[in-house]
């Protein structure tokens, strides 16, 4: 039997797929049909939808594409479950992902068991071209398993009765981490991006290539709730100076006031999570902002968002798994950074947004085929992300990890690190 | 134990209610936890919400207003499933009724029980006023016993695997009706509307009052398929001269060119219903076409569609018991009208559109407090439909029975009756 | 020389001809070329666009069609300036009238002078079709006199400079007319509706027909500001108790608090007209108020809105020429009401709001052709109005006239008249 | 008497303000009223407004921060010509600057002679600072002689009598320039932006800094309308795989199928230009491409827009006065490219659209004050063109310069250059 999918073996792919498989089914065991198939807005999905087309994934791009006499588990499934790949044809139309009460979530689980018996079936006849996408596929599951939980967040907080997805305890007061200290980055010449060559890395990581670097400083950790606040009583949603135009009209045309999922009561804020709604952590990093709030919080605070390359530059010296990410079917929260004044919270907690457009590294194609739809189409409009949060699952993301998001969304758990000039 | 719901004696509100509660549940028994949740528009409902809306209104208008002690069975339903009424309070977005996977169905279910226990408890001892609610309700539930079945349709309608809600046999083909006869109607002063004296009708029906009619005839029976899809094949959706203005506008902005539902194909003309996708019945009334489909139609073949007078007094003669109603838990299909020049299908198989916009009969009045907006506060931009569909509980539905739908909508089984001047 | 347009012999047509077209001309005197070129809203549209399309229903129906060897001014000019007219071909997009910079008001005042030249010419020699037709054309431009009227105010109140069209001298104070009389109607069978056979009539004020009226009463004037303020300052806006569901939406959507162009300051209220902003005048009839207003203040204040036929009824006794209406080029402004208890204000001040739907009357018939989309097309969605208003030129209303607008429409001068059962 | 606005010395302050306000006005001499007062789109601006908010600037920052005892023209002016300096506070909202009919034309003129009087008259005495304001002034002037003639060029073009602002001979024909040739660029360290130290150049152009250029090259000249109608030939609108996925979004929501401004005749492609509707020119750039269809084209095309960091350091050597720019009050038109293989075309016909975001050069930051907002909270969502166009005045582009829109907008004349990877 498989063990628990955090200790996978790296170099055991049958063991890996059988844990990050395992890891979308303990996520998804608590959701009721209903609970895994209402889509909440457009830009979200539904749970059955997630779980189904991270096995469309597999069923198209491996068992059908390098497993001669594969047998589809449902035909229709292909237009049901595609995202985007327009090489693969007509599709179901995303914002009516949550029409699909059928196939039920019954059907969806027999479907990923059809999968999964084929791959692991032939997994060990697999040229090396299918198990790199194979490879892929659980990299891609995974951020499916990341999406799945702030989609489903995203679809409770609809809800008036407020659902707890997970029962967890509340968490103990903490003390507030102390006074944000600057730690010098680097300056002149460096190297970023990744070319896959020591490990998975998706396409738009690379090519390794170079970057020049003024005289910089990062904050040693992210900005707390409490630091938020302050910005809150400030009047930082009331005022224009420091909002970028488009982020300031978001603010007026939304009425946002404070983070998603923020509310202020007789008892002070609260915010809603997978744990249902609690007291506002103070000493946690923010999260559920925008770029435009990230942006308009670092002008306040006479900083700046770090660029891509300035925190990939620092990060290359701080190990990927430290941080405070998903180890298991349990509710993600963000944590209090440690005492001290070291580089922390890097990898886990929130992802941190940075002043970087996403745009290819320089020297970057994307592949041919619908493989090559994965990442490069959608470098417009967009800012990158770094570092995950406290619901990538472990074990997913590096130092070159490009994630990114359109400046008006918070959904996911996304907050931010102060730089600034030297 | 109660006899089915359509043998209910008329003057026992008990067996009555039980039968009409039954008929809810009967409905809804095929459906997932998912089907009931997901919501398909704003205009509709989840199945979910429909069976606990109609609790809702049974346990506030009569338990907790007339029984006293009653305990609600969670306080918190309240602001879920109050529908419109401003006079009872804040309520849950109608937009957003399809995000709540939470309460599940069973818990709905167990919500039924809870209010049909405590209902019938307090039966015996419900002062009159308390017992004309429970009228009003079971009406009001039947009302939503139709529109649980046509949303259902509609969400059906928008998955790709085109599920049938209902395993029903291929209707056998049937002959064409013959051609239309027109059947003179009266002159003069008439008496139309009623007040409710002689059994329940809605408040706003009422209250009895003349009319005048000009010499006029309607058809004896309702458009046919066939006969639609000669106006389609003659350019019909595709000339503006037949159309109201704001017809043609939607027409063209909505790419409309058929019925709902309709598919032309390689076989001919195919509907969707809630046995699936089938071919079209020629000889079946034409339904789910709009007001303005109806009158660019009618004005196409030389007519004009008949005013609610005309109609009313029409049906006045004719049993409403008659018709091609719903007669428990099975597909609502419109069938093709029986051989013979005498008027037929006046009730059942589909609403009618009439040419009368819904307006208060004159002397009409609503009545006090969260009742009275029942009815009174739709009057502006919708028509008025007569007679009842195939979806239409049997029992429902009588001679000045007023529906009324914007004349855009067309996911009720809606169709027409032409009329013409003498 | 032609004399004044309103003295104008109702006999005589060529020197009707001749008042109604230098009317328009009068009332756009005051124009820059940019006053008249602007769109304010699609419902709108600009000055010219009125001062051309009034001069192509004379070129098209009259000129093109009865008057062989008739050359076009422009031939593009029929592309630009048709309105609405199907059956006339292709023309320029309504909401984007505002865009026509050329042809400029010098080049349209061109245009009308070559068509008015043209007919003046032909007009002996016409068919009496032909002399229909500029009959018709003559009714047609006045309603675009009023229409380029209150398009203009509505453009000028976008203009934060607020200017005046009119140098009009504010009106003095008078004192504020007497309580509500209530005026008792006639009872049972009446005739309302005109064929045109006594004089011009639109084809949708006809036919003559019956109708049946129950025990009623008219107030003797029409509601006035001072009134209305009692309504605003009781929370009318507020409360969604004596709202329409569209209408209390509307309000919700729109955050109504007061009639358009109203203005509340440190003065108290004042209103935006064609002499600018002025203080409100508490005993001039409320205008430029919606149907859903007038309907929740006749609710608020325990009586409802006439019906088309109870208003008609009672206007067949008073003579349409009596009221306050446009007399020439002046600023169009409703006037209290005179002292005594007489139905009065029936014509002129403000088109009241009736409670019917503009539907057709019973055995109405569109006319073939072109001409035929004058009215019938519209008759969906929208309430009828009666009586004029200040901005109604003189000679063009009378009982059985039919104005309509959507129930969410107020750049008109509606007002309203309170009915109420006996 | 000052000489023309291209011969003013550039250190003589008092001269090119002379100049550069004089050729706005000889711009807008064509105008009528009407022509320089509607608004075509939200993104548009009336020319009447463009003409007034470049006075405003004045103005405002200069005549009433540095020159004592200034009065304002009209001190309502503040709020109507404001375009959106938040510090300034409140204004006339964007999408209404169309509803200006007054002030006319004549009073914006008034209005120039004003502020053109005390400007003059104050230079002599005007501190350091205020010289800087008046430069700068001069440039956002110049800046908005550009977006008058492209926002004119959009509001004829949906005048259905595609009216020429300029009457201009048609360009004789001429042959098709070579093959592109590719120009290998710098590679590594190179230096780019400026400070303004040694001219004027805007904030956001600096600070100068290093960026590190991989081996690439740039085609020798712009692609042109020929290679594009192969592009569209060869269904470049009609197939996903080269577009950016909000690219591709944009194509089918709007259907586009050409560059704006073309049309499709028996004789072949038209194009519209202030010049009216011309045969397309198959030799001079293709302009009037959004971002989305550049990027495209270069995939298609096998190859790549250029980084801003390599268009920069090659257009280094290259005089800006060199290319076919704005030289007067004349039709702009690309042209075709001279022959040869040389790097040309850089400067002027049209803006080239880089890959590159615009975000803020390492080490930028906005000035305090209003004039801070002058670039600095446009930095997102938007991508950087450069070089300048046939509308570009003379004298106002420089490599260093940043223009920037989002990558749908098109109705500047945009074009590009391909670049590759070696």
């Amino acid at each position: 039997m498989a063990r628990s999918w955090m200790d996978a073996r790296q170099d055991d792919l049958e063991e890996r797929f059988r844990a990050v498989r395992a890891l979308s089914e303990a996520l998804a065991a608590p959701l009721s049909d209903a609970d895994a198939t209402v889509q909440s807005m457009p830009d979200a999905s539904p749970a059955k939808w997630h779980l189904a087309h991270s096995s469309w994934f597999f069923e198209t791009f491996v068992l059908r594409d390098h497993v001669p006499g594969y047998r589809p588990f449902d035909p229709r499934y292909a237009y049901l479950f595609n995202s985007y790949y327009e090489a693969e044809g007509a599709r179901h139309a995303r914002p009516l992902r949550g029409m699909l009460t059928r196939p039920t979530l019954a059907d969806v689980r027999a479907y990923r068991a059809h999968v999964d018996a084929a791959l692991i079936d032939a997994l060990g006849m697999l040229p090396q071209a299918g198990r790199a996408l194979v490879t892929l596929g659980l990299h891609h599951e995974q951020q499916h398993q990341e999406l799945l939980l702030t989609d489903l967040l995203h679809l409770f907080s609809l809800n008036p009765l407020e659902p707890a997805l997970f029962n967890a305890p509340s968490a103990a007061p903490v003390d507030l981490p102390g006074a944000l200290h600057w730690i010098e980055g680097r300056e002149g010449l460096v190297e970023i991006g990744e070319d896959g060559r020591t490990g998975f890395a998706f396409d738009c990581e690379g090519p390794r290539h170079k970057a020049v670097l003024r005289p910089h400083a990062l904050a040693h950790r992210a900005i707390t709730n409490d630091e938020w606040i302050a910005f809150i009583e400030d009047g930082g949603y009331s005022h224009a100076a420091h909002w970028l135009s488009d982020g300031w009209a978001w603010v007026q045309t939304e009425g946002v006031e404070a983070p998603l999922y923020w509310k202020q009561g007789e008892q002070g804020w609260t915010r809603f999570g997978l744990d249902g709604r609690q007291p506002l952590n103070p000493a946690a990093p923010v999260t559920h902002v925008s770029l435009f709030e990230a942006d308009a919080y670092a002008s306040w605070a006479g900083a700046r968002l770090p660029t891509e390359a300035e925190w990939e530059s620092a990060a290359q010296n701080v190990a990927a798994i430290s941080g405070n990410q998903l180890d298991g079917p349990a509710c993600p929260r963000p944590i209090a950074a440690a005492d001290g004044t070291n580089l922390t919270q890097m990898f886990g907690d929130v992802w941190e947004w940075t002043g970087s457009a996403y745009r290819p590294h320089p020297g970057f194609h994307a592949a041919a085929g619908a493989v090559g739809e994965y990442n490069g189409k959608f470098m417009s409009g967009q800012f990158v992300l770094k570092g995950g949060s406290c619901a990538t699952p472990r074990g997913h993301v590096r130092a070159s990890y490009r994630n990114f998001f359109y400046p008006h969304q918070r959904w996911q758990f996304t907050g931010l690190r102060l730089a600034k000039d030297l």
